[in-house]
This record gives structure tokens, sequence and C-alpha cells, in this order.
């Protein structure tokens, strides 16, 4: 059954921008090393970093119809995320979309298979994290649906949950856990500020994390 | 048999520059979504756009002799396109040939292997697409072929076809369909602007493309 | 049995300037072809440039917990040289330890696995040559080694040799082999550019190369 | 938080023999080609064709401890289903594993790593289906969680689903969708017998299909 | 524009099948070391051997359409050979179309995609040379074409050229040089035999072709 | 410099027979989860099992010459293990060879680059491990060296080493370090064949290593 889902929840705006500025390593972190999107998930260009709610879509391979029709579900803040049924590198996405997205005020695309028109999505900018770089062109035959739960990229992802992409990738919060995992993103971010200080100072990790008894007692061996 | 064809057709200037400016997603769906080379051909670095007559090299596995041949068989506004007998690595093509093939007009290298110096290839204005970073050397021992039909990335190439190259990969345009792509490229680009202006205010592609009717009938169900 | 070793030799500062002057390629060249890490392993950002005595840890799958281990050891101008016991793409190394390795001299990191943090790095000018960048933690819980014999994408490496790497990949030099490798690249770099001058004129490689016999011997045949 | 889910729904074992007849490819296509297991998971050893319920395993990269929790909640005629939390080709599994799941009365084991004593495998008649043959040793120092929801090899799997797994791959079938799925494998499966007898007397699928219209209003051309 | 090439050349059935008798890595070096397919194409299962006129197919990504059409244009003794406008791992071909396939006198297929059913093509004896085995279902909407020049796993393939294919892999002879190219192989067969023999007495190559001199000379050392 | 080493230690035949019977898994485990191959090195049949003294080969890419200066150093009861300087899946090795080496007593090949006749030599019983099965010809051109210590699939190996091959893969014993490996792989053996057993009565691994205070207190949880 070929569904869009019309209401979804989202997450509280300011947590999702907090999610954000914490970053993928971070966040990732702060929800027990959960979330990551498989690595072959690059950015199209570097230096961009986005978090917003995720309006999934589950497509056919090669066939981009359902973008289409997910454009329509966008509110502003949002991030698109494909999920494809079947492995596919084609080209799903380029400039006329992103404009129509875009316009709609959606954040970004995070898509497990192509993307093309690359240089025109950087001087939009409008980031892409995808699994290939590639000009071939997708049909409109199949249908496919819009805000189910997908997997993209090896991971599980509910319409609504936050989306937080960087250079190092992208992770994935449940909507439900956004507060939490946000508090301690934060927590996490005091806590590194304070130690990339002394290790600036030149102070080892060794001593910081107390580690030399723990070496000493698994049995390493200075010679 | 080793063969260097000395005299090979090539495409009027003014339709190998249209196409160029078309750009690679553009001219594939020109020409009904033909032409493309495998997304693993990448550019060494972002921002090169290219398109110029192919002059062909055949060569075998880390043996880079023909390349020396077929500059030799350069004109102004050809780009070299290398596939080799069987699959390599090797880095054929650094900053000395570039130098080379640059002072005879060449306009940039498409190449099924690896390619060296890419620093200096982005300082001197050198574009390459290739299937590899390698500083790995390659020898001078074994014939190959300049100027016959190769087969590059998947995609079948004769000497004097149009390539297409920028940010998105590689498109082939053979030479004798050049000026009917071209024109078919042109209308595309023009009804283009028209849409991408309407994706701008906020038009949908549903209704821009008519497609609710279809999706309806093929069993979308909104909920 | 895990052990630190922690007095290794290093090559002579001025030898080491030089050999990264010279760049991975021609240092390859120099020493017969040998020595370059597998293409997967990849700079992080493009541009950086550096050569250094390698400090190498050999690390179980996804524990970073030697590389603390390893950063005592360093003295300015080293790079730390990262290899598993098994295949890894995840996140050892991010900008704590950047910041610590660097507040000790250290002009950078090849890594057999994954970093993660890569914007910051590149800001703090950290440079990585890794197989992936990938945000996924690792934990701190199996002993490793560190300067012993490793090998790092299928190059084998010593502690104390001297890693060349830039652009086109990572190069490693032995320590007993620097200074010869190092003249035979200072006589290759005076020799390029000669060529590249008479390059730039337009003369051909076939002339400059005498190959034009030794072509129609072979039997290339121009038609 | 790890846990173990102690007690799951399983489906009516006539149900589950009936999908493990029709297969893999039958199964998939009657479930509107949903469930397919990513085709890099392999059988360990080919002729083995296996159905049984889903007692899923949540492991950490290179960790098998999880898989000591799990045997004790097998019942005969389970499948063992292990998906990881970062990607790892560690031989997880053995043959004393194997011996101890056997005793149990599972049926298999679906595992997106690695697995090893693929001979004495075969010789007990245990059939593994794996993303590769690995005799790297795993720890047991990391919790997982056993009978949560996982994602094997690209599939969302439940505990209780149904999976089916023979030469052709792996396919999961929702608990809830067993019975719904299983009529429409069966309804398929005698459907296809009248046909492969009618291909067999040389009748073409062009005729059996009426294709020949439809190919001729697409504008296929005879020449 | 797509079309269906009715009458094709052949080559003589006994080239065909001394080709045959010769095996792939005999015919590939007859014919100077070309015409071999990737080495990702691999048998489905051990042992089949077979040679015989290639029917070519292009298809569309995930489309098996044209095997019906192609079917068609079988006469006994040929062998189906598909390549795909895109890629794609999923299974065109299954029991069904073999059972048809097999009762118009194909000996096989060659297939730049995927293929399922694989234990009943065993069963029924019809043997396929394939990048994949995986169930996806795909669908019949897009048209290509059938006996025209096409591209698989990186070699060119013309209809009516001879394809031989072994558990080696999968090679092609040009239909005007299969009779040169048998001749070499028959000599190249003739030749061998007697070197074999030669072997099993315990001569070395080094002696048989003479290469000490010639190792010498090119500086080999023996310590 | 390019050299054969004609003079190479091997260990006791009694102790490699022992760690031949342990098989790949155990002599891994025995000597504390090292040694082993890169797990893309699989043989091209399955069933065969060897050990014994390792004369290696380090060729450059596509070019088998140091076969044959290999073949002539091998005594019986040797296994041949090639490593090359730069990736080739080509076709280095097939019956010729095989049936010199077998002459010369050579138990089998091991080889990070491809093979082929791979039916004969299951047909005469000579095993490979390999990274492809390929039929692409290899040339006889350039230098490499035997019995000098090479890179093979990851692993360091020195002429003499002892090698273990199975299903499960290829591991690496150093020369000094057999016999105390050996005596750990056979109390491995021991003790594993008394765990089999009570595995075989049905006691969970959970009760037979105590597993269940420390899940307990890491922190599982069953609900």
């Amino acid at each position: 059954m070929n569904v869009v889902v019309q209401n979804i929840p989202r997450a509280d705006p300011a947590i999702i921008k907090d999610l954000g500025a914490a970053g993928v390593a971070t966040v990732h972190e702060a929800q027990a090393r959960t979330g990551l999107l498989a690595s072959y998930i690059r950015p199209i260009y570097r230096g961009a970093s986005i978090a917003g709610s995720a309006v999934t879509i589950l497509a056919p391979p090669g066939d981009n119809w359902m973008l289409h029709v997910a454009i329509e579900q966008l509110q502003p803040g949002d991030i698109l995320v494909l999920g494809t049924t079947e492995p596919s590198d084609a080209g799903y996405f380029g400039d006329l979309l992103a404009t129509s997205a875009k316009a709609r005020g959606c954040r970004g695309l995070i898509i497990d298979a192509g993307v093309r028109d690359v240089r025109d999505l950087e001087a939009i900018g409008f980031p892409v994290w995808s699994k290939a770089i590639c000009a071939q062109g997708t049909i409109k035959e199949t249908l496919g649906s819009v805000n189910v739960p997908i997997i993209c990229a090896g991971a599980a992802i509910n319409p609504g949950d936050v989306i937080v992409a960087d250079d190092d990738g992208v992770c994935v919060v449940a909507h439900g856990e956004a507060e939490t995992v946000n508090k301690a993103a934060q927590a996490r971010i005091a806590n590194e500020e304070e130690k990339r200080a002394r290790f600036e100072q030149g102070e080892l990790g060794l001593d910081m994390y107390d580690m030399r008894d723990r070496l000493e007692k698994a049995g390493l061996i200075y010679v």
C-alpha cells in the first residue's frame, strides 16, 4: 500500500537548533553511539551543517516520482530523507527539485542514491548528503510512500525524527528522544571545551583520563 | 594490430561550445538518457566544465606509452579519453604530460585509471576526470592504439565524439548526432528556465506537471 | 605481547624537509616505485603537504586507546601512523586528540581507518590521510602496540621511517634509505624542470624521449 | 539500554513451513517485492533452504557476547538473525556456537558480519547466510540486545518475523502478515506451474502475457 | 529508438564448438588477450562450459521486458547476453524465463545484472554468468533493444559474436574473427599439451623458455 | 634490487602437519588473533586444507615472470605465496604452472591477485587461495624478487613462515614461533572437544563460561 502521511510530529525548533550546533559526532556520542548513517553517505560539498525534521520518502529504484509528492508535505525547517526499495545510484534530484524544496523552506536532502546538478546545488546553497553523484535520469512510473518509516543508509528513520548532518556524515535522533539527547550533547560539549584547553597546554590524555594504571594492569610494557 | 588513426572527424566548434554550456545532466537527458560514463569517474578538482572532441587511447594496464603518441594527434579543443585493456588504478598522467597536452591546446583528460600530481594539475588548470588519484608510476613497454573505438568507464567512445564533462561526471555524444542532441539540449534549457522561475515562486511539481490525477489512479492514498 | 618502544631513530630533519618538498609522486619514483600506500587512503582536506618521522600504532578494530599512549611518544616533527589488526572504518581520531597531538608538535596522522570532526581538523590545520570519514565512536578496552613494525594500507612501515603525504596520497621511505632516496629525488626534480620548459614550448615526448624508432620497431602503424 | 526480550510471538509452524517451501523469490514477490535482505548476504554452502522465526541480536562490532545470550532464548524452529551497530566482517560464529544452537533446535543463522569454521558448519548441517567468511576472532566485552527490532543487511527485522532463506538469499515476512503473504505465495506457485508447462512446450512469453500490442504501442520496431 | 534486429549473422557451428572446447583462457590468449568480460561476472554454478552466438539485449535498469522479446529471436545454440543502460543488481531472470529459453535451444545467459531461482537453474541445467544472485523482482515498463551492439561487463559485444564461457569467466570473439581466432586457439592447445607433459616430468619453465639469460641481463641476483 | 634468496629456513614438518590439522581459525586464535590474511582471499574450490613453508614472491602488476623463478626454489611441502607491488586482478597462474609446481612437490598457492584454469586446477588437485578468478593473461617483462619479505593481502610474510589455508581463509605463523603456536593450538583443540560434547548435550555457553554474573553487572536487563 502506498501512502502519504500528511501530519507528522516535529521536535521543538530550539532543540533542533542545539542539536545542529552540537554536530554529528557529538550527537552520536550523546545517544550512546547510535543513529549514524553508513559512512558512504557524503556531502556533495563541504562546509554545510544542518539539522531539521525528517520528511521521509520510500522510493523505487531509479524513480523519483515520490519526491514531488514529498515536497508538498514540507514545512520550513524540514529535511527530505530518501531510502530506496532496491539499491540505485541514479540521479533522483537536481536543481529544479532543489529550487522547489528550498522555496518551501527545506534545509537539505539525505539520499541513499544519487544526485546531480551539484554545482547548481552548491550555488543556491542547498546541501545534499548522498551515496553518489550521478547524472543518470530517473522515471516517474512507480509509487512509493511519504512519511512512513524507512531505512536510509542502514539507519531506521521515522518521519519527524531529527536529522543532523555535517562534514562528518549524518545522524538521526528519534523524535521522542530529542530533548534527552540534546541535554547529553550539551553536557558533552561543555566537558570537551575544558579538555580542549588542557590538551592545548600539552597535558596528556594518559594523565587527564588516568589511564596509566589501567594500561599497566592490562599488561602494556614500555621498552 | 596497434594503430594510430591520424585524421579523425570533429564536430562543429559552435555546437561543442553549446553542449559544454548545457552541461552533462542536460546533454544526457537530451539524448534519451544515454552516453553517461560510470559515476566512479570523478573530477580531480571541482568547478571545471569542458567540452571537446575525443582523441581516444586504448592502453595496456599500467603502461602510459600511448599517451605520448596521442598527444601528437591533438588539435586545439580536443580532449584525451583513455580506456584500458584491463583494469588499472596506476597514475598514467601527471604534470609533465599535462604541460605537454596543454601546450597543444588540449582541454582535459578523461581516464578510466589513475592520475597523479593533482595539485599541479589544478594549479595549471588542466582538468582530469579519473577513476583514481594514485601516484603509482607506469611503464612504457607495450603498444596500444590511438583514435580507435574504446570503452571508457562502461561507455563506448569513438574518436571525434563530443565529450562533455563537469562536476556531475562525463557524457559522450556521437559525432554524427552532435547537432541533433544540441538542439534538444537547448530546447530543454529554455524549458527549464521557465520551470525554475515557477518553482521559485512556490508552485509545486504536482501541479506544474499535472501529477495529481495520475497519482490517484495509481493508487496513492493520503492519510 | 603489547609494547611501547620509547626511543626510535629519526632521519635528518633537513632530509625530511627535502623529501616533503619533493612530494609523493617524485619520492615514489626516486625509490624505484616502491613505498606507496594504497590509493584508498585520501586526505580529509586538500592542499596539505607534510613529511616527518613515523610514530607507529598497531590498534585493535574500533579501539583508539593506543592513540593516547602514542601521543606521549611524539617529538616535534613526527607523524602518527596507525594500522589495525582487523579492518575498521570507525572514527578513531577527532579534534581533541588532534589538539593534543598538535600541542606535542605532531605534523599529521595517517590512518588505515576512520576519522571524525573533519571540519575542526581543517580549521586547526591538522591534516589527516584516512580510509574513511566516519563519526562512529571507538572504545578503550584492548591493548595494541606503539612503535612496532606495522602494515598500513598495504605498506610495511617501521617506526622512524620517513612519511611523505600530499594530495597524491602517502609514501614511506625506510629510515636507512632516506638520504639515498632524497638524492635521487632531487636529481629527478632538476631533470623534470628542464623537461617541463621544453613541453611548454610544444616539444613532444615522442621527440624528447626518442620514442619514434622504438614504437616503429614494436609495430605501431600510422594510418 | 541493553535488553533481552524473553517472550516473543511466533508465526504458525504450518505457515512457516509453507513459506519455506515457496522460497525466497516467490515470497518476495508475494509481498509486493519487499523484505529482501541485501544481495551481499550469501549462503556459506549451497543447497540449504530454511524458514523459521527470527530471534534477533543487535551486537557491537567484533563482539559476539550476545550470541550466547540469544541461544538461551531459542525455541525449536527459530533462526538467529544478527545485525551490528557498526559494520564488521569478523567471525562471530563458528562450530561451537553452531553445536549449541543446533542442540536447542535452531535452524540456521543470518548474520550481517562474518562466520568461520564453515567446513564444520556444512558437515553438521547448520546453514548460515553471511556477509563474509572470516576467521577473525571476536571479544566478549560490550553488551548488545536480544529480541529487539534490528536492521540486518538493509532490512528491518522484528523478533518473531518469519525468515525465509535459500540459495537466492534471504527474505523477511512480518509476523502479522505471514498468513496473508503465504496465501499470495501459494497462489503464485500454482500459477507458475501452469506457465512452466506452457513454456516447456515452446510457447512464448510474448504470447502468454499478450505483450505484442503493448510493445508496439510503446514504439518497438522490428527490422 | 528501440529496435529488434531479426536476422543476425552466426558463426560456423563447428568453429563455435571448437572455441568452446578451447575454453575462455585459451581463446582470450589466442586473440591477443582481448575480449574478456570483467571478472565480476561469475557462473551461478561451477562446471558449466558453453559457446554460442550472442543474441544481445540492451535493457533498462530493473526492467526485464526485453528478455521476453529476445527469446523469440533465439535459434538453437544461441546465448543470451544482456547489458543495461544503468547499473542494476536486480533479478532479471529466473526459472520460468530459463524454461522458455531452453525450450528454444538457448545454451545459457550472460547478464551484467542479477539472476534468481539459481537452484532451479542448476537443476534444469541452464547456466548463467551474472554480476549478482539477487531475488529482487523487475518490472516490464520501459523498452530496450534486441540484437544491437551492447556493452556487457566492460566488453563490446555485437549480435552474432561468439561467446565462450566457463569457470574462468566469459570471453567474446567477433563474428568475423571466429575462424582466425579458432586456428590460433587450436595451435595454442597443441603447444600446451607438449609443454604440460614436460612440466609433469619436472622440467622448469626457466629452461623450457630459455629465461635464464634474459633474467641475468635484466639484473636478477641469486643470493 | 631484485634478488632470489636460495636457502630459506623451514619449520619442522611434524609441526607443520599439526598446524594444518588444527586449521586456520584455531591457529589464528592460538597466536593471539594475529596472522590472518584479508578475507577477500578465497579458495578457488572448497574442501582443500593445506599447510607448508612459504616460498614468497614479490611480483609487478600483471607480470608473472617471477613465478617461473620461484618454482625452481620449491622443495616438497612448500607453498607459493605471491604479493604484488601494485594491485592486480590478472590471471598470473594457470594449469601449466600448477603442473610444474606440483611436479616439484608444491602444496598450493596463495596469491593476492588472479588465477585462471580453475577447473583444471581442481581436477589435478592443486588448491589456490586468490583475490580473483580472472583469465586475463600476464606478461614477463619486469623483475621482482623471490624469498624476500612480502605483504600479501594485508599480512606480512617472510620466506619460511608456515602457511595454513582452508575454507576459512589463510593464516601465517612466523617461522620462529611455529612450535609455540602449535602447542597453544593443540591445547585449544583438546579444550574445544570437551566443550563441543557439553554443547551437544544442551548446556548453555552462559553457564559453561559463567557469564550470567558478568552480564548482570554490565547492566543487561531481561524483560
